[in-house]
C-alpha cells in the first residue's frame, strides 16, 4: 500500500465567486487508525452546492469549514485497516469524511454499505440528495394527481429525483434547466412533461405561462433568484413552494436585491417552507426503502455524472455552479 | 325620513399613492327595497388596508372595485325598511355593503346582529380583522408558551388583537409600530412585553436583536418591506412567518426591490404562509365564541379609533397608510 495520501485543503475563504484558489492539494503520510478507528480508502466523493455555504464563516445548521484542514463531504470508501470489531477490512462504508485519498475516521462516523452493487448511489439517490428530493417533495410539496409541479435546477442531483417523484404521484411536471440538451434529457429520458432552458428563454414568465396553462401548484426551488421570481407570478391559490436550495445566490458575497413578491404569496395563500434533510434523519430508512423499490421496479432513474481522478474534485465542485452536470456529480477516486 | 342619500363613488383607479382624488361624494335618491331586499341606514363603516388593492384592476380573491360605483366595505347598519320576512325594521345587520348613508341590499348579503351592545365590534374584533388575527396566529403562527412572537403593524386593527392572542398563549410578544405613543400603548395597555417605534429606530436589526434575545419564533407580518427584512435576520430554526398584510407595499404602483432573503428561510427551516380570512369562513362562529369569551373575562381588549361623519370616510382610509390609528379604525355615520 501507498505510504502517502493526497488531501484537498481549504486554503482560504472565497469572497464572492468560488474559484480554484480556495483549494490546495497537499500530500502527507497515511495516518494510522487508533482504537475505535478505521483507515478508509476513498472510492467515490460527492460534490454538492451547499459546500459553498460551509466556506463562509457563518454559523448555520452545519459548521463552517476550517481553513488549513481538508474540506469534507460525503464519501463512499473501503476499509483498508480496522482497529475496531465493528468493521472488517474490505467493508464498503459511507459518511461525511475528509477530502483525502486515505483517511482515518471513528467507527461511529461511517455506516456500512451492505449491497456493494448500489455503493455509488449512496452519494446520490440513496444519499442526501435523493433523500432531500424525497422529503421536500413528499412532505412539503405534496403534489396531488393532476397538479402542476415546477422544478428548478431540474437536471441536477436533487431536481432530477424530485421531478420523477412528482411524476410518480401523478402530477404534471415541468423542469427548468440551463441547456437544450438537459431539457431534452428531462422530457426524453426522465419523463418530465415539459422542460425549458432558462438561458435561451427571452421571457421566462411568458414561457412558464404557456407551459403551465393551469398555473403552478408546487414549486420545488433549487436555485432562487430571477427564475423563482418568474415562477411566483404563475402560482395557484394554495401553492406550496419548497425551498430546497438557492444555488444562484451562493456565490454572492453580499445579499442581492430582487422584487418583493410576498404579496403574491399572500393573495394566493401560498406556503413557502425551507427544510434541511438532516431534520428527517429518523425517516431515512423509510425513504431509502421506497426509493429502492422505485429503482428496482424501473420507475426511477438515478442519473450520475462521473468525473475520474481525485485531483478533479475542485473542478467538479466549481462545475456545479456552471451547471455542467446532469444528475448527481460524483468524483471517482 | 330623508329623501336623498350620499355615497362615496370610486372615481378613478389610483396610480401609486392613494389620494383623495380617487373619491367623489355624490347625492342621489334613497332607493326602494324590492322583494327580498332591505333598506339599511349605515351606522358604522369599516376602513381597511386591503381596500387599496381592490382599487387596482387586478383579479384577486376579491373583485376589483368598479369605477363610477360606490366603494364598498364592511358596514354595521340598521334596517329601516324591509321587503322580506327575514328582517324586521330596526334590526341591526352587518355585511359587505356600499359606502352610502342609505343603501339597499339583498336579504342574504347581510347577517343580523343579535346583541346590539357589541354591534361596533362586528367591524373589529368580532369582524374580519379580529378573525384574521385569530386564524393567522392560531393556525399558522401557532406560538408555544415561552416562544418569542413579533407583530408588525402591532397597534393596528389586526396586530393589536394578534399580539394579545399570542400573550394569551403564553408567548413573549414584541410589537413593531410607528410612534412612541403607540409603543407605550402596546406595553402599557395591551400587555405586550416590549415594543419599538420603527420610525425613530436607527438600526432596526440591532433593536430587534436586543428586544428578542432568544430569537424570533413567530412573525405576524402586517406590513412587509424593510421592517420584515429586519425581522427575518433574527428568526429561529422552525420559525413561522404569518403573511397577513403588506401595507408598506400597497401604495406602490410597481413592484419594488428588496434583499433576497429566502436563504434565511431555508437554513432556518422556516415556514412562510399567506392566508385570507375568508378561507376560514366555516370556522367564524368558533372564533367569535372564543373571542367573546376572552372579551367577557377581561382577557382581551378591543381598541377602536372612531371618526365621526360619513364625509370623513376617505380621510379615515387614507389615514391607515399614515398609521394614524390605534386599533380598529371605524367611521361613525
Amino acid at each position: 500500500m501507498t505510504e502517502t495520501t493526497k488531501s484537498w485543503i481549504f486554503r482560504n475563504r472565497p469572497q464572492g465567486k468560488l474559484t480554484s484558489e480556495v483549494f490546495e492539494l497537499q500530500e502527507g503520510p497515511v495516518p494510522d487508525p487508533k482504537s475505535g478507528e478505521v483507515l478508509v480508502k476513498a472510492c467515490y466523493v460527492s460534490v454538492d452546492p451547499y459546500m459553498r455555504n460551509r466556506m463562509n464563516n457563518i454559523p448555520s445548521y452545519i459548521a463552517p469549514f476550517k481553513t488549513g484542514l481538508p474540506l469534507e463531504g460525503d464519501v463512499v470508501g473501503k476499509v483498508v485497516e480496522s482497529n475496531t470489531s465493528r468493521f472488517r477490512k474490505g467493508t464498503m462504508v459511507t459518511g461525511m469524511c475528509p477530502w483525502s485519498e486515505y483517511f482515518v475516521v471513528r467507527e461511529d462516523s461511517v455506516i456500512p454499505i451492505e449491497d456493494t452493487g448500489e455503493a455509488v448511489h449512496w452519494l446520490g439517490v440513496l444519499g442526501l440528495t435523493g433523500l432531500t428530493a424525497y422529503f421536500g417533495m413528499l412532505d412539503i410539496g405534496q403534489p396531488k394527481a393532476g397538479e402542476t409541479v415546477v422544478v428548478s435546477g431540474a437536471a441536477g442531483a436533487v431536481g432530477s429525483i424530485a421531478g420523477q417523484i412528482a411524476k410518480l404521484l401523478g402530477a404534471r411536471v415541468v423542469g427548468i434547466t440551463g441547456s437544450d440538451q438537459k431539457a431534452d434529457y428531462l422530457t426524453g429520458i426522465l419523463g418530465f412533461d415539459a422542460a425549458l432552458n432558462y438561458k435561451s428563454e427571452k421571457n421566462l414568465r411568458k414561457a412558464l405561462f404557456h407551459l403551465c396553462p393551469d398555473g403552478i401548484d408546487v414549486y420545488f426551488d433549487n436555485v432562487g433568484g430571477d427564475i423563482s421570481d418568474a415562477v411566483l407570478y404563475r402560482i395557484n391559490d394554495f401553492a406550496r413552494i419548497v425551498l430546497c436550495g438557492q444555488i444562484s445566490q451562493y456565490n454572492n458575497n453580499r445579499i442581492i436585491m430582487g422584487p418583493r413578491l410576498n404579496a403574491l404569496l399572500l393573495v394566493h395563500r401560498a406556503l413557502m417552507q425551507g427544510f434541511i434533510v438532516y431534520d428527517y434523519r429518523n425517516r431515512f430508512d423509510e425513504a431509502r426503502r421506497k426509493i429502492r423499490e422505485w429503482m428496482n421496479t424501473g420507475k426511477m432513474m438515478a442519473p450520475i455524472q462521473m468525473i475520474e481522478g481525485f485531483e478533479k474534485l475542485p473542478e467538479a465542485l466549481l462545475g456545479l455552479f456552471e451547471g455542467i452536470n446532469t444528475g448527481k456529480m460524483i468524483v471517482k477516486v
